[in-house]
């Protein structure tokens, strides 16, 4: 088995698994207090209503269910997912949508029909791993723009675009982004739009937390503002409904949804019928709104009860963000300290957090930040972990 | 919106959807007859069992299935597969496994993982339209060789590889063989394994019907006798548990895997939690192979009685094989017919079939042949569907 690195496409030399995902592995452990995911609170997953509503699917539209689908998706959760976003004024009437097996699939099947091998993607750094290692899968070449408080350096962002003509798509989670938890400023995402026009590229929308607001004033998607279809909004029902069930959605214009439905057949050749018959019969029973509601205001006591805990264990010399909804806290500390040295000492008194070197566009570059993620552990754990942390810090 | 089909990746120009799924859109409707899809027959799925299943797994593990899993897959599926592909001889002690959403994702990802732009596949000609696609998504070189009575010609198999060095990879349906139901033959199966040691290439063989046969003699898969760790498996609960649930395994070397569940990863995170819980419960709770032998009874009597009605209403001038499993038979017109005119003609009259061209390494190249189903329909819908096209035949 010599031959095995010899035989490799060059896309996935040098490729590396996500270290979230390999830190997932020990947090899987029950002893960890782990800030680390990204996982939804699990209290709030409606177990009860989906049970019986599988039960009711199988027993009554059993052949259905179990049998192969459409490309495209299920036509009735189709159907209610517009209906969302025509609510929310994301969709246009020239859009079209496509279940996904999973937001992940919607930013990994859009780089592939745009990235051919030293395509450009400019990206807010640090962002989602996820997505980063897609546009990597395919080669293309990430172009990191800082973040500041209002989001993502646009200036910066231009003079990219104008110096490189390869660059087809923008990517940003403009709504509590990860791992900042920063939002884009109405003025931002205006201006965005326009330099998509102005040098001919798409805009990939990544709105896995918008719904997730428990303060401040909502602002409006980019899609929302789009009016030449420079925008593909990529949402996902991981955060307000299950990530188990595999189930997100792009909105586009037909001419970008028709290459991504045909790259999707020989991908997974369509996504699970079942969770998406689940989905739709949820969304059809209950108010998915209210049942947002619940996780937002459990999120909002949550990062608050976090933020407090941190307030009062860490050194004054961690900085960090205090967000207005989203799942995460970013923390920054002086330059000189490296989070992944800081990781590994938490680790071991067993508390686990999210080095913020994985999200940067240059993953081997030392980074002083770190993602703190205050979903999925109770307030216990959260004062318990952060207590230990801010000694670990303290230790420094 | 000008601009998209300049912006597009070269890997996507070119690339059409599956011609099966378009039909498959029309077969939807209740009133045709369709023998096109490879749908599984719906009454064998255990709705019951599984609503059940599904209601126990969501009332008592609901923050497990409902949450985010490992790439990899859920761990007990993984060992289930694991003990049932060991008692089929399947895997070795070097082996691992990683559940796929669907075997498509297999064949997909293995593509790859391997093939950078230019290198070569060889593929049974006429072969499984989606690995087809898979292979030409990344720019793949499709190298086809012709089927014989006993499964693909080797000798040409080699040819081919000795002038070609660019070639990667041995895509194999060697039971059951889709489209053309033919199983290759153990000679072969071994001789494939010694060309892919000597020519340093790796075999994919894609293994959806092997557990479906209702004659003849079992045949060793050739992963059963690969000492050297170049056959990848790729296994399928699609024929038979459930195609809606999007499930699948590749087994294969830890050097092979790692790579592929790193773009599993970045393609959709993991496969569906509650599916993986659906199916692994399933095979706690019941025989699988008790409910494989239902299947294979159903299947061997639905070939029989459509065999039977062909013998009676088509004209001498088709051909057709007697497959001893798997969900088709493939017929042959004489060579100046092209059965998509066939098929226009049919479809007229509400009967649809899948074409020959569309499973041909070129497309574009009229065929005389088509493909059958016989797992969908019930006995009454497969004479008066093999009526119709018998008629169609004869008005040629």
């Amino acid at each position: 088995m010599a031959t095995i690195d010899a035989l490799l496409a060059n896309r996935v030399r040098g490729l590396r698994g996500s270290a979230i995902r390999e830190i997932f592995k020990v947090t899987q452990q029950p002893e960890v207090i782990s800030f680390a995911g990204g996982l939804p609170a699990p209290e709030m997953f409606p177990v009860k209503e989906l049970a019986e509503i599988s039960q009711d699917i199988l027993l009554h539209k059993g052949a259905i269910a179990l049998q192969y689908g459409i490309t495209e998706g299920y036509g009735p959760l189709k159907e209610l997912v517009k209906n969302r976003m025509q609510a929310q004024g994301i969709w246009s009437d020239q859009d079209d949508v496509v279940i996904m097996s999973g937001a992940q699939q919607g930013i990994d099947l859009t780089a592939k029909i745009f990235l051919n091998e030293g395509d450009g993607v400019i990206c807010e750094n640090p962002s989602f791993i996820g997505a980063l290692n897609s546009f990597r899968a395919y080669k293309g070449v990430i172009h990191p723009v800082e973040i500041e408080d209002d989001g993502m350096n646009v200036e910066q962002a231009e003079e990219i675009l104008k110096s490189n003509p390869s660059i087809k798509l923008i990517y940003t989670i403009a709504t509590f982004q990860n791992p900042s938890g920063i939002t884009m400023s109405l003025e931002k995402r205006k201006r965005l739009i326009e330099l998509a026009e102005k040098y001919d590229v798409f805009i990939i929308e990544d709105n896995p937390y918008g719904e997730l607001r428990f303060k401040g004033e909502e602002i409006p998607t980019i899609k929302s503002m789009d009016t030449s279809g420079r925008v593909i909004y990529v949402g996902s029902f991981s955060k307000i409904l299950s990530p188990g069930l595999r189930l997100g959605w792009i909105i586009a214009r037909p001419e970008v949804l028709q290459p991504i439905v045909v790259c999707k057949q020989v991908n997974d050749v369509h996504t699970n019928v079942f969770s998406q018959m689940i989905a739709a019969e949820y969304l059809t029973r209950y108010s998915i709104d209210e049942h947002i509601g619940k996780i937002r205001k459990l999120y909002g006591h949550k990062c608050g009860y976090m933020l407090e805990c941190m307030e009062k264990y860490f050194p004054d010399f961690c900085k960090y963000t205090r967000p207005e909804g989203g799942l995460f806290i970013w923390c920054t500390l002086p330059e000189k300290y490296n989070s992944l040295d800081v990781l590994k000492k938490s680790l071991e008194r067993k508390v686990a957090f999210v080095p913020g070197s994985t999200a940067m566009a240059d993953m081997d570059k030392p980074s002083s930040s770190f993602r703190l993620n205050y979903s999925t552990m109770t307030d216990e754990r959260i004062e318990e972990g952060i207590r230990i942390l801010g000694e670990v810090l303290k230790s420094l």
